[in-house]
């Protein structure tokens, strides 16, 4: 994405969490992290982020999806700690905050489904038992989980409560993703 | 508190958080948690909040004061686990969602202050270094930090960010203060 991209990704993710009441300072607006999980494909397969902490013991963040965006599917693997121990895996909280948000897990795939993998990466998306997230709606997705999620017609925000979170270990179905968060 | 002051307590902060855009589902309405903190005085003293998940690694919550409300002065302490390690105590990011929070920490004491400790109880509030959360503010609070809070002149609300909720190991400065949830 080149710097024009970003900022028009920035600025749509800037509005709809204005839109669900979520205050952030001007600098957290200025650097809203934008994901395209190196396809270059962001309008239908990306996120936005702001990552309220990040801390040894868990995590805060707000996900911004535009209308009908995918978040790839991926899971989060165990991780083996410094001290010996070992880390199962993310497990993360969605807490739907405005509009609709298609959720994809592991399980008996659901018959009718709202959601669907974007065009020429359908072989990437392999769980389809759909959880749907209106606001007040929430769910709780298991360590090293296969997920994927989609964003209804009005876009979604979804506050994410979660253990620390790894991005760079997470993995991803589609073995062309690269999760590096943009440099700029 | 009677059932009374408990539905009272909870249409109060039912409308704050509506106020703050956030949705809640009607049972999450009917079972908001009341805290009064045994000392039966919830409107000076008190605190209602929305527990979302609280998981053996994270925790989010809702925390919702009225104009003035004070949440009394605690630390969450060192807790051993059964495999053997310790929790070195509850580490949390209050992130402001709506009023003001004055959050008073250990530090150097403010000089000069927004909130105040409630009367007859000042004894029990020794720690006076001041953080002023405006919507779009956060801090994060070491683990058995002592720190109480003060809604200003329009309530407050606060997403709570955290590892592991233990709420009865808190431990209180007041001695008259049994932090058991209301059992309505």
């Amino acid at each position: 994405m080149n710097a024009n991209d970003i900022t028009r990704a920035r600025t749509a993710a800037a509005t709809q969490l204005e839109a669900a009441g979520i205050v952030l300072t001007d600098h957290e607006r200025a650097t809203i992290e934008v994901a395209d999980f190196g396809l270059s494909d962001f309008d239908r397969q990306g996120l936005a982020l702001v990552v309220y902490a990040n801390t040894d013991r868990y995590c805060g963040k707000e996900l911004v999806l535009s209308a009908g965006q995918t978040c790839p599917e991926h899971r989060h693997p165990p991780v083996p700690l410094p001290e010996g121990r070992v880390d199962p895996g993310k497990m993360e909280t969605f807490r739907c905050r405005r509009g609709t948000v298609y959720l994809y897990v592991e399980g008996t795939a659901t018959p009718k489904r709202h959601g669907k993998p974007p065009v020429h990466s359908e072989s990437y998306y392999t769980v389809f038992h759909e959880i749907e997230l209106k606001p007040g709606a929430q769910y709780t997705i298991p360590p090293n989980t296969l997920h994927w999620f989609q964003a209804g017609p009005d876009g979604a925000v979804v506050t994410e409560f979660s253990s620390t979170s790894r991005d760079e270990l997470d993995h991803f179905t589609d073995p062309r993703i690269t999760r590096v968060p943009d440099p700029a």
